[in-house]
């Protein structure tokens, strides 16, 4: 986090908005797809692990290609059951092998319907556990690195998969999330935490504001931390996460962002 | 059928031999792989819905670009609990899309080990129901065209799958069961029928050589009848699969017939 | 259907009302269970095959206790991405398996709330098949004469699984559909012919009090046709089709009916 | 462990033998259950999360009957892929409702054969866990409780799981692994350590004898320690794990130790 970040920068502000799509699975989903896919620059698309049949899944990739929306393979524990919320160990080479296939399979139907993947994030107990875990974050790297290593890896800044992404060549994407607090060293305020999820509208929307055009946001336990995320993540799973995104996306727009998917990420910078 | 299909050919005598791989799941298996890709030129690999976790995928695939074995998707249909031998109706969008599925991941990680996919064919019931029914082979075929035109499609002479594929402008591999009997007409004897299987491993290789240094077969009902498939398909679920499928090798080899998966398929035939 | 199906019935009328319950599966779902177990008199609560975990199975039970609502087994084939609504072909033997755990599993997680199971369904293409399929009908009887041959077995009237019920001495409840129109010899509309579906709420409700006060439904193909079910089948799997269900609950109380599951069946009757 | 523990006793020597059954799938299995149905007293069948499909376990049960062996519910983790071996985090409520339903199926299935469940016993990763983890071991406790409080719990001595079941006024069976060595303070000696598993049968059958007839084990960094388990668990994953625990049968027998599961536990212990 440098000095000049808390300065306005030269040229004009651009982020990436990102959200989950495809997370229905045959009879069941949420319906938000459609509406997400008119709001966000980057899908993260479920790869029937914990959410997102074959069908799902291609209807989702087949909206993203059709709005220009970056494709994302949204790679997570085998566990529909538990939505991949639940964390589970697996070893290094079994978990590179599962999320290796999740890569795989959802590269193929996206070059089927004209898109490619540009990224993989993992979901839910996974992305936590990549966070700091250094065997798990490793096993997702081993996957790109094997299946596609120009995909970007999207994370945390200063999670342990970013940093294994670098080292390792590949490019990373930070991501803030709209509803989070943060702390004063830079660390999302654990959830348990009074004030950690943000449920009032304009909040959300103003904070998110901030954190793109001015590179600082509030934090739970001191004045303001300096961030400067190259994705912004909203969520999907409710209509009322819906228009939370919309009231994201005019905001920044009103504040003059350009919302795209094409943001330059420092070379190297895992933060 | 041509009317030379009982004249020895000119040039040598050529066959792929194929068998079913990663028919294992996680803690369960055959224990046949590494054997079977000793015997074989072409291997059907299960993708992870009838059998085949992503680690024996990844495995078996290792191994048979290492042997320079041919790569095959066994796509079949999502039953674990069946093994895929249990019919399931399915529309074609939806088979379709669970088809594409299975071939995108299998080609991934073909790709990740330095192999590529070269052909599909359906397992179990799915074999079975693309013989006669249009919808689900169609279903097969429109997985292939989306997902890699360039796949040849292996099922019996005179399917409706061959005719779907060849229709689509797919290329064809027509097979022949090595313990399996025929018909005057040159359909498979139906297993209810005495003697619809054979089970002797000397009269097995005995009937293969013949098929393919003569392309000849006795049958049930009548005389002789002309086949002459592009492969034969041993099995390789137990041990004495196994040591069956090596018969089948030495005889071919003691015969002459140069076992390759480069085998010349009369273009546009499906016969 | 008797002679005197078309006059009232002296004693007062009494209905039953089903529907589906516990549809979801971890963190999918259709929000509806609290609001039906409101409406309905009986309870078809799924048993972790086609739908219905674990958790959301002990939920519904709970409520169903907790409201006098009659607990029955909504056994459905071993297919979640399908939710059971694609037609498998599976041995007698091996599906009277698969429909024994699932009686069983409800049927003590019914005890341990203070409940009981006291009816068997099934689900989606499994109670369609059993509707003239032998086998199937029959795994499904086996299962409940293993498993507790006190348990009714609910379906159409006339269908092979009523008949194959009452032949082994099991007690059987004859279901309508609210929203289904009949044909002239008492069959159930294909959905193919127009009008099949009736979407009206209020020519629902009006048919369903014809139906219980009067025993006689209008058809698409010629007069009023005799029916006498023991249960309504009102669905569940949105807001609409709630609202829907307490039309027809209001209706039904308005024109005197009882709401109740304790509805007398003729004996030996499977119509 | 009282100060009698390394004198004989002078009643005769009683002990369990048991085993883990049940544990195929489909089309897959090891083979062996019913060869260990003549070695065993007591059967962990596996009950469909981990191992174990609903045929699978009623063939199991039904020879388990046949043969006077204790049935016991082997429950696990809801992963098939991992043979329930990966720790998952589950919340308390949600595991003991996946453990509730197992339990149930397992007992319906039991009754219909004309047996039931005596015990139950957790598998893999959720053994391991609730040795140690009191949110998991409530929960199974809390399962137990729920479905019949008349199961006994099986576990290690000392376990925290034994702990929380004889709090809640279970009774407990501890046991102790033929194959595995001690530490001097009576714990397992983890996998890690030279000698942790004992490979030569003689000496596997040596020691078990040992254990029950003198309630003694020699440790590995130190002197014997005490140990006074109700019953020995045997593996059977393999032809040749079924002849190992055939030796260890005949040795107790030689020793004229009775092999039953009728073993006294004392009141209230959990060592």
């Amino acid at each position: 986090m440098s000095d000049s970040a808390t300065e306005p920068r030269a040229r004009p502000h651009r982020i990436d908005l990102n959200a989950d799509l495809a997370e229905g699975y045959g009879r069941w989903g949420f319906g938000t797809d459609d509406d997400l896919l008119d709001v966000v620059t980057s899908a993260n698309i479920a790869c029937g692990f914990h959410a997102g049949d074959p069908t799902v899944m291609r209807r989702a990739v087949s909206r993203a290609v059709a709005n220009g929306v970056r494709i994302g393979a949204h790679v997570g524990y085998p566990d529909l059951a538990g939505f991949g919320r639940r964390p589970m160990t697996i070893a290094r080479e079994e978990l590179a092998d599962l999320v290796a296939y999740q890569l795989a399979a959802l590269s193929g139907i996206a070059r089927a319907e004209g898109g490619e993947v540009r990224y993989a994030k993992p979901h839910g107990a996974l992305y936590n556990t990549a966070v700091h875990d250094t065997e798990q974050a490793e096993a997702i790297v081993d996957a790109v690195c094997r299946i596609d290593a120009s995909l970007g890896v999207m994370s945390l800044p200063g999670s342990v998969l970013l940093e294994s992404a670098a080292a390792r060549g590949l490019s990373t994407i930070t991501e803030a999330f709209a509803d989070r607090a943060y702390l004063a060293d830079g660390r999302l305020a654990p959830r348990s935490m009074d004030g950690a999820v943000i449920h009032d509208p304009q909040a959300v929307a103003d904070r998110v504001v901030q954190v793109v055009t001015r590179g600082v946001v509030d934090t739970l336990d001191g004045g303001p931390t300096a961030v400067r995320p190259a994705s912004i993540c909203v969520h999907g799973d409710s209509p009322g996460a819906v228009s939370l995104a919309r009231r994201v996306r005019s905001a920044l727009s009103a504040a003059g962002v350009e919302l795209t998917s094409s943001v330059d990420e420092p070379v190297g910078s895992t933060r």
